[in-house]
């Protein structure tokens, strides 16, 4: 029997319907080809990129040459760029808004080898990939024009990846995206209605009753939400209240890092080669105190496309409660 | 470069960015393969679909048999059911909501043919179908328990669709979807600002310079929106206001059907098998008197995938922006 259930923070629905998961498909699952084109990102490819902002390189190696850990470039086909100019004002028509298209756009090569899955990292080098997100987003808080920061990583075509060579994308913005300011509104109408940051309850009551728990790592914890848009949707948070990812402390990275990897690789043993978007979710720059909002990472499986039901509604169908999603991925996590 | 557009209804931001559309793909475009399975939506295969609830048939067939046109059908894997119960109170968490998943969930199998696209419906035969979509609406509307109903139609295996034989879905539900909520809050603002509809504007302004107008037929235009989600993107609607599709002049049927043919067509000869969903948005059925709402169908291409820049910043990302997409479309409905 299908049920609905509200995200605490955002409202939006989502339909619980273990029903669907049987229907049948005319169409075999995308088959994904790499076309043999060659790798842009592999090391002793530096050529073939833009010229490095920053790279994490072995002592003695030039910039844009090999002997590099993790490269950060501009992305050559930005969605915002740091040159746009004015809107033409002859192109402006009334009622309707036009801004230009300022912003930075940055992609972060996490390997020098053809790796197409974090979970292929090792945890030292996932902590170093950490590292760096960390670092550049703290270089970006620091230029006045850029209020937002986010880093995001496709996996897979049908999570929207071009290239397959691990990388993630950084993106600087003049204006806090309408994904962040539905959170915070969304998180202060919580907190003044029940006293407490949302994502603070959720880490209480998963580790409380174990519900929707997939594992812990130090002062981290990755739990299914309770209202997952996507089937084995997993969030990874502070236990500890803290709202800026960029400040989160050095020494931890490690176990962020292991913990990362551990939900990554109970993914892939239970769903095999699994497209997937992470997300890192923080506050804006300009934001010093909020006692409701708190950073987390949200990992969004893609087995399912987004159809018509969903651009008609604005409500998600996932067929795996977040309850039985977590209790597998624990399994897989401690390998039984 | 690249410009940020606002949705003067919804308020959603669009990046129009014509440089991405030269980036590099390792994955070839999906291969979509039919599994070969027997087509439960063919003529003859009707004890592999649900019973009909409605048929439009050959003078003289049975319920259930060939010689049908139309049929509609319960969905057999549903979002929504109608003997849904009651949620057990003991799975109530405090703080968090949920509803028992209660709703009418059909299928309209469009033609009793194999056919995959809409646009190889005559136009007399999409009339029909159309016709269909107005009585099953209406049925809906006089259900007490049905606040909305929609319809809305997958094809390709990137817009979602689990089987290729041509069909629609129609769902009814006891909740306003999220989505019209939105239309019918930012319309309403937008009528208290600028003292029009906001689609009754779009439909003057498009007949006025023609700027982003594909085609007309009789009463109805279709137009590509300002800040179109998607490449192509195309609203078809009324000239006149009107709130209801359901309400929509039979006698006009054959008219919208030849404006969505003409507009598929031409979609299919700029972007060979494409996929896409379309969508009809109404307004609820208890709203009498809208003055700011207008219902239109959305035709949504499906060229690009949502990926973590989408889901990071609740922002759309379109490489063509829609002047150059009404123009193109609109020649090659011309033959151009």
């Amino acid at each position: 029997m299908p049920e609905i259930r509200q995200d605490p923070i955002g409202g939006r629905w989502v339909i619980f319907s273990p029903a669907r998961s049987a229907r049948p498909h005319d169409f075999e699952s995308a088959a994904v080809t790499h076309t043999g084109t060659v790798c842009p990102f592999c090391e002793g490819h530096e050529h073939l990129s833009s010229k490095e902002v920053f790279a994490l390189r072995h002592g003695g190696s030039s910039a844009n040459q090999p002997g590099w850990q993790v490269r950060v470039v501009p992305n050559r086909f930005p969605a915002l760029t740091a040159d746009s100019g004015d809107i033409d004002p002859a192109a402006r028509e009334p009622g309707l808004a036009i801004l230009p298209g300022w912003g930075i756009h940055e992609v972060i090569i996490e390997s020098p080898r053809h790796l197409t899955n974090t979970s292929q990292l090792s945890t030292a080098e996932l902590a170093d990939v950490l590292a760096i997100y960390r670092q550049r987003l703290g270089n970006l808080a620091a230029i006045d024009r850029v209020r937002y920061g986010l880093v995001f990583k496709n996996v897979g075509l049908a999570a929207g990846a071009s290239l397959e060579h691990l990388h993630s994308q950084l993106l600087g913005t003049p204006i806090v995206p309408s994904t962040v300011i539905d959170e915070l509104t969304g998180s202060d109408r919580y907190l003044q209605r029940h006293g407490t940051c949302p994502w603070c309850r959720m880490v209480d009551d998963a580790l409380g009753d174990g519900l929707r728990l997939v594992a812990e790592e130090g002062p981290f914890v990755a739990i299914c939400p309770f209202a997952a848009r996507f089937s084995w949707e997993t969030w990874i948070l502070p236990r500890e209240h803290a709202h800026h990812f960029h400040r989160v402390e050095e020494s931890s990275l490690a176990q962020l890092a292991q913990l990362i990897r551990r939900v990554l690789t109970a993914m892939d043993r239970v769903i095999p080669r699994l497209a997937y978007n992470y997300i890192i979710h923080s506050a804006p720059f300009d934001t010093h105190a909020v006692d409701h909002y708190h950073w987390h990472m949200e990992i969004l499986p893609r087995t399912a496309g987004i159809a018509g039901f969903e651009w008609g509604t604005g409500y998600f169908i996932n067929p795996v409660l977040p309850e039985k999603a977590a209790e597998s991925l624990g399994r897989a996590d401690r390998g039984e």
